[in-house]
């Protein structure tokens, strides 16, 4: 079963990475973007055994760091 | 307008970055784990007035590299 984990910097984090992107942006001509945040996409396929609390402990002890990322898990097909 | 850019690499393509945290979720005791792909969200913040194609502009001149990558937008409010 497809998996996906979303990780995000917490608010108020700073995030370099998205600060260049948004300067890059801007430097090739595109106006009218008002902020860029950089985040991370993890797809996991696991077995259809696998429970959600299983997920949650996986992000929680690696895949994301909880002191500044929040993390959000979709649960495909 | 909250805009979302996600950005996979496409199938074929190495992920040693996924392998990586493959390896570590194993180490860790989470089994049932049959494969790992990380990627890439891009959180924009534009105007309005952005048009989906500005934002396939932005992804296929610097967010994406579409000979590895693919790119999937999602508008939001």
């Amino acid at each position: 079963m497809k998996t996906r984990v979303f990780i995000t910097l917490k608010p108020g984090v700073l995030d370099p990475q998205g600060k260049a992107i948004h300067h890059a942006l801007e430097g090739l001509g595109f106006s009218g973007v008002n902020d860029v945040r950089a985040g991370k996409l993890i797809e996991l396929d696991v077995d259809d055994s696998t429970t959600d609390s299983d997920i949650e402990a996986m992000c929680k002890k690696l895949l994301a760091n909880t002191v500044i990322e929040n993390f959000r898990i979709e649960r495909g097909s």
